[in-house]
């Protein structure tokens, strides 16, 4: 059992990609008219077998064996992962969605989703060094000199170096106000070289044996500098310094001094970092201007948030994996329809049914919406007309926190639901079912927690624009719903009431915060986490709505079970789950008052 | 960090027995006389000193130390534990509910939930070991011969032994009717002596170093028994057989084989047990008559069914309490009220208030219902009155599968939402928020899972009786909302407009269920979950709607804040948590379509 198989589920995200997300948008913009269906199918199932053959395998291990501070400044990762690093930098995966002109392979982030998915669905801990490596390489990209480009961007997009984020301190979570790291200008060293000295914690891969040079990107505060978040700047500081031919120098003062003991994800090291302990400082270098670093983090922030998300639905889809095949091996139990037969397989029984199928709609719905936000990144950035760019980056703004939070929601209770399906099994490490369920629990957290989601949300997304983009977001939900209606399929008729009284309950919801927003901020703020709840909930169900429509088409390249089942799940969900959406209407339109009268003591 | 301190909610608990629960209805019982208020309160700040200043700081420790399995058959628990539990059994803490004639205290269940509710939020894998050996008094009290009352019970009464459940086997988890373990009669070693050969798994407390002797209750199978559920017999099978003159004799042969690793309860030793594996049996000695273990299992099975969803509720309440502290303590961000103060306690934050009021709310819900069921239990075994007896004992059958699935639902949620009000901090182990999360995982899975909970409340509390039983506790729900709407204070009127449509979703949702049992079985398996979610978050808000009733009442002898803060937070349970109960009408009353046109494959 110690190393359970990972079947990627190629077919749901072809189909997710071409029927639902609709990829030929995308193959029609400036450099991806290679992304085709041929072209993206065989990507898929080229990163498969890494996945599943490479990544998969050393994930239970992996978690049992930690990655270790061995000696001062040096860790060491679980067995397995630096060779199925080489592999996985040497096959060309960590440039896929990445700047041609730097060695990337310049594919739309909605197909980078789909094989970035594979390596969280593998090995999430795995998987985590690159997610934050891409946050480096969107930094530079974006705010890097030509020089710095040069010097760092290439090998972190080809994977020889990785990245790291270097933001939070003990006093310094989600409030990044109160960074204080300091750095000081070093005109002895050179133009835009700064000394860095201070501490940060929980610095994912912050030290590892997977790349010759690790490269972090970080935020202190200058001397003069303002309070605040107006008031810090973002540094390139390297393990190692790089010499002009491009060679690796002297090792700078950066050191990982403690590992953090954590509930899963262990394969991967949270590091406490020091910065310029046994110096002067660190040697830095300035990205871009001074006092501009959290202006810049949030350039990256968004599509890491993004990318949280994804990896929230990518360990539901793995312990849902895992769950059915457990299911239709474990008997227990006669059927209810033949109960003449011996024992059946648990996945006859219906609350195990409804175990597997909540698992399998939610992670479907969750996957649908992520490539979709995916989608409209490429579009915001590719469209050749301005006011197309426009509006697919409000779309991928809006949907941003609900990526994040609903679908690291979505990993939690999925992995909770696979440790169920499980029994007692599921309860014991062995299985593999309980890692995904400790391993999903730090995604609702990093990256921005829930909470923060839920009022970027409300606050950022729906009430700083009175609105708009929300509403724009339910009318396609109503447009998708009369589609449903008006196919003439009685099936696709009955998800498309359930989507339309979603919608009602969105729009609903949406006016009361939106006027909120002027009238009750603290009211808003009380009901922001039922809305991104209610958000995700119909948001997920207009996902599945155009897969049961798409799939009624009996589109050619799909299995017909396959297609069949696509509609039956949209089906489940319309019936079992959204209608669920109508009880968070009451709480959030509630306001603040129960919360307001809770003097400190009462707690 | 690494000991987390647990302050006793014994305000909470005094005023859920005597308002809320109605104590006072208990102490005019036989044998309860002397259970009034005061003592109660004695009893209840002793039990606190112990939980509190014993059990809760080795609760940490013992988790990262873990119950091994040193040597061949010896399992060592946590440094600590022997001492705590020396203080437990001394101080007859073992023997608050049982039998005074066996050496029992004689209290109601009610005041014993409420002692049992500490030692589980102290330390769960500690409380392990008496909640077993509680299964096995009871199924010696019920039908042991007064040879083996006399021989067994008193021991076990006192703590100076433990006892154990050992049901399980790899193919027999859910589905008992697959034991396969062996007796034979050895009428060479005397009447009613068998030799017992088999494996057992999951065995909680299977061995240790506790206590002296260690006595299992072992289902297995005659040879000529009939096949299924009707052909499994009950046995003693003590670790040491026991002299005529009670002292221990030589040692049986039933050995532990191997320790579980599990995601949580990591002090709590889960054991392999093998049986008869060294000779020709293990001694067992049948209790009661042949072929009737499963009968008698399930007398003891109830109570234990109550007391997970108590240990679900107590790790709610554990997370609830840790969670708070830590809360008031964090700085971070500026109050959305004060933007010009420095950076507040992370309380103010009004998402940070859901969640602790969401957590505060459901774990006082989810006490006052398991007591509920506790006063119910006691009146059903002890009322003069035959009629009050029935409807007491039909009250305690109905709220027992509610208890354990809504109530260990609870203990997951509230210690997840526990994790996420520590942030990153809580992914960390040693903040001690994670451990509550993981050991909170078991309670739905163990002593029948929640979806073997939700079908128990279906069929055998709903259908069975063609919703009698479900009705009258309906009638009891829209009373108290009655006399909240009654009240004349506009806050208890909302509470109570809020529970009466409650109510009427539970109604609905319960003739639904009665129907279906006539016409679509399969349909009322696949509502059975959601069916028993709204049963626990309907009769939770009914719960606190009495204790609001009560606390405006101001009844002497609590401080007037607690009073409010009741209030308070029983609106907040109507106004954010009651509402979501409407979203699961239309789930239950779908039937079963959705799930029975989904083929195996299309998983």
């Amino acid at each position: 059992m110690s190393s359970v198989p990972y079947t990627v589920p190629v077919q749901d995200m072809r189909f997710t990609l071409e029927q639902v997300v609709k990829l030929e948008d995308l193959t029609a913009l400036p450099g991806f008219e290679e992304a085709g269906a041929d072209m993206v199918q065989a990507v898929l199932e080229e990163a498969a077998k890494l996945a599943s053959s490479v990544l998969a395998p050393i994930n239970f291990a992996g978690d049992r064996q930690h990655s270790k501070l061995v000696a001062p400044g040096v860790v060491q990762t679980p067995e397995g992962f630096k060779a199925a690093y080489d592999q996985y930098r040497d096959g060309g995966w960590n440039a896929v969605p990445f700047d041609p002109e730097y060695g990337g392979q310049g594919l739309p982030w909605a197909v980078a989703f789909a094989v970035q998915e594979m390596w969280q669905s593998a090995n999430m801990a795995f998987g985590l060094c690159p997610m934050l490596n891409q946050g480096a390489v969107e930094l530079l990209q974006a705010h890097g000199s030509e020089e710095q480009k040069k010097t760092w961007l290439e090998k972190l997009i080809s994977g020889h170096w990785t990245g790291t984020m270097n933001l939070t301190e003990p006093q310094a979570g989600s409030d990044l106000s109160q960074v204080r790291a300091k750095a000081e200008r070093a005109p002895d060293l050179g133009d835009e070289i700064y000394r860095i000295k201070g501490q940060k914690i929980f610095i994912t891969y912050g030290e590892h044996d997977l790349a010759e040079n690790i490269v972090h990107m970080v935020l202190a505060r200058l001397p003069e500098a303002p309070e605040g978040t107006k008031g810090i700047s973002l540094f390139i500081v390297p393990k190692f310094l790089v010499n002009e031919d491009g060679s690796l120098g002297a090792r700078n003062d950066v050191q990982v001094v403690a590992l953090e003991g954590k509930m899963g994800i262990n394969a991967s090291p949270t590091c406490t970092m020091a910065f310029g302990d046994e110096s002067e400082g660190a040697v830095g270098y300035l990205v871009g201007a001074e006092h501009q670093g959290i202006k810049y983090m949030f350039t990256m922030m968004n599509n890491a948030r993004l990318a949280v998300g994804l990896q929230g639905m990518a360990i539901a889809a793995r312990a849902y994996d895992q769950a059915v095949v457990y299911a239709k091996d474990r008997i227990q139990s006669k059927s209810m329809t033949r109960p003449k037969d011996p024992p059946a397989p648990i996945i006859e029984h219906p609350d195990v049914r409804r175990m597997l199928l909540t698992m399998k709609a939610k992670t479907e719905a969750a996957r649908a919406l992520a490539y979709y936000a995916g989608k409209h990144l490429d579009l915001g950035s590719r469209h050749p007309d301005a006011a197309v760019r426009a509006k697919a980056q409000a779309t991928v703004d809006l949907l941003t926190p609900v990526v994040k939070g609903w679908g690291t929601d979505v990993g939690c209770e999925v992995s909770s639901l696979g440790v169920q399906v499980h029994g007692g099994a599921g309860y014991v490490e062995e299985t593999g079912a309980a890692q995904h369920f400790r391993d999903a629990r730090i995604a609702p957290i990093y990256e921005g927690t829930n909470g923060i989601q839920a009022n970027d949300l409300v606050f950022r997304k729906v009430i700083r624009d009175s609105g708009a983009a929300a509403k724009a977001f339910i009318s396609d939900l109503l447009e998708t719903a009369a589609g449903l209606e008006g196919s003439g399929n009685a099936t696709l008729l009955g998800i498309g009431a359930r989507l339309k009284e979603g919608a009602t309950a969105l729009e609903t919801a949406t006016t009361y915060i939106v006027g909120a927003g002027q009238s009750d901020p603290v009211g808003a703020a009380a009901g922001a986490y039922n809305y991104m709840t209610l958000f995700g909930l119909v948001a997920g169900g207009s996902m599945l709505g155009k897969a049961a429509l798409a799939a009624a088409s009996r589109p050619a390249g799909f299995d017909a079970q396959y297609l069949d089942g696509k509609i039956a799940t949209a089906r489940f969900y319309a019936e079992q789950i959204l209608p669920q959406a109508q009880g968070l209407v009451a709480p959030i339109t509630q306001g603040a008052a129960s919360l307001n009268e809770f003097a400190e003591a009462m707690f």
